[in-house]
């Protein structure tokens, strides 16, 4: 990692429509990081002559062939045997040094087990946690945990909150991200222990004068905090609630629209505002889940998106790269070591001590 | 409740804009149930001159005074002491047999703790739920739990998929409504062993035949089953992100057709469809979320509503009232109590057992 030239493994068989789109979106990539190198792991055969229609891609790759690929639906207990899957090859070359992240649309769950038990967890993190960015009123949501974690206790829910706040600062470029802790109400005393004892410990934490308290399922797009903390349960379901919702509507407005000759003239002259919103909500464009607090910067891109989403995922990994997240959460671990102590001092160790 | 007359009583003093759109709901209500009578219970002073305006209203209401109100943001420990509190003398009516259901707009724990403990749980239910019905791409959906229960185990949710079901016989008109399990992936091993224990006990009950399996955050909206079952912390964190993210998209929408002349023109051509999806995604049109597993009918309508929301809430209470849903409940748990018998022979007998 010398000079600015940063290198990314890529793999190229994860996602459904792996390799065309992995291949498109290292195309677009490659034009707006010049200086990034990719190391595209996966079946050579399939791969060339896609590289052969995608001079700029070709010019940024290195080809590593390896005919195996862990399929979607393998689960992760099998998956960790396939030590030539395109997919454990990428995550190999982070742990080597080889590359500085990885970026995968292949089995989420299989990237999570390999990414831990291969890049492995920072020292100080007790779980590591996946993180995205989302769309709101007030410009961009960090949320995390999406599920990495389907149970979470006070300590974990703790470094999700210090995570997420090197993650905004990093990426959002925000200088003090406000957080909040997803509840079932906003008042002190709702929700469960682990998150009253954690919100606890925030509040007593060098993060307090950025801590604004309980958040409710509506303040995640309503864009009341810039952190969004939860379980990874609660955090999975969020998500994927607010998205089919933002989806039902929008299969809606196509029929209004298509529906009669008035929405059809509607359409066309309201266009410019609704290709804005079109673009603003735009799943592709936050396409990319981060996993926060492992040795390398492990990126999941989703398995259904195209090209632009692929580059989107691209996107994230080498912000991540470029701007040391992996360095600055190392200097931030030693402020979660007082936290820690401010946690044995309150009462709270056995939630969040080691 | 003789010669189809059913009374419900009614909490005038709860809510954001009450005793206003109290009575405007029940003059709505009124007109939709002309059999219906309402105990209405609150300041006598403040409630007159509303129902002199509201003659239809009037026409079906017996006031009873009372000066008490208990606060929104009242602690339920505290608010179990108002012996006389509005909501409390509307509970206390149900629970004697004046009335058959009760409708209150106030604050949602003290309802809760108060129904639970005056109307008190059916027998065989371990933890009364809190349901409501939303739109999807495939009609309503029932939800539930939505926030009584912030910690539930796999009996609970057992419990929940037997009551949403009963709910969605009873208020939706369906003969076999399906049943999906909230969880982080639809394959059998996600999530964790509450929701995986669960999902065993209902592949061996007499739901098995209804019962779709686990669904994700995004099946709310896509409508892939009739009777979404989870935890009351996820439901309420779904609910309030599927509802944050409909709004997200609606003002989006208002910016689009009001931030221009073509937008302006394209809002008056397409108005019809636009004015039909509004309607059809109107938060007061589900307005209503109903007590589940008590002695009697219970159904908190959302504070911040107005007279038409208040209405909706009221037609949900006598839904369930007229179409006897206690009593097809209580019928029901003969099945619940073959259920545990199941459950104590799969080895599950400590999560759903006594």
């Amino acid at each position: 990692m010398s000079g600015g030239v940063y290198t990314l493994a890529v793999d190229a068989m994860g996602g459904d429509s792996a390799p065309g789109i992995v291949v498109e979106g290292l195309a677009l990539a490659a034009e707006r990081h010049p200086s990034a190198k990719f190391l595209l792991i996966g079946d050579e055969a399939q791969i060339a002559p896609l590289l052969a229609r995608h001079k700029r891609a070709a010019a940024a790759c290195t080809v590593r062939h390896t005919p195996d690929a862990i399929p979607n639906e393998m689960k992760p207990t099998a998956a960790l045997r396939m030590r030539g899957a395109s997919m454990r090859m990428a995550i190999d070359a982070v742990a080597q040094g080889e590359a500085q992240g990885v970026v995968s649309a292949g089995n989420t769950g299989a990237l999570l087990a390999l990414a831990k038990i291969v890049v492995k967890t920072l020292p100080g993190i007790n779980r590591p946690a996946m993180a995205a960015i989302g769309p709101s009123a007030r410009g961009d949501v960090v949320m995390l945990d999406l599920g990495a974690n389907v149970a979470c206790d006070t300590r974990n829910l703790v470094e999700f909150a210090v995570m997420g706040d090197m993650f905004a600062r990093t990426v959002l470029g925000l200088t003090a991200p406000s957080i909040g802790l997803l509840n079932v109400g906003s008042e002190e005393l709702k929700g469960d222990d682990r998150v009253r004892d954690a919100a606890e410990v925030l509040r007593a934490s060098f993060l307090a004068a950025q801590f604004h308290g309980f958040v409710e399922g509506h303040d995640i797009a309503a864009g009341t905090v810039d952190v969004v903390v939860t379980d990874g349960f609660t955090g999975n379901v969020a998500l994927k609630t607010g998205e089919g919702a933002l989806k039902l509507m929008s299969d809606l407005l196509r029929q209004v629209f298509q529906g009669s000759l008035g929405g059809k003239l509607a359409y066309l002259l309201a266009r410019p505002g609704l290709d804005r919103l079109r673009e603003w909500l735009d799943p592709r464009s936050y396409n990319g889940a981060v996993m926060l607090g492992l040795n390398g910067v492990v990126v999941k891109s989703h398995g259904g998106t195209d090209g632009q989403g692929f580059a989107h995922a691209v996107d994230v990994a080498m912000d991540m790269v470029v701007h040391r997240f992996n360095d600055r959460i190392r200097d931030g671990l030693a402020r979660i070591v007082g936290l820690n102590s401010i946690g044995a001092g309150s009462g709270l160790a056995p939630a969040i001590g080691q």
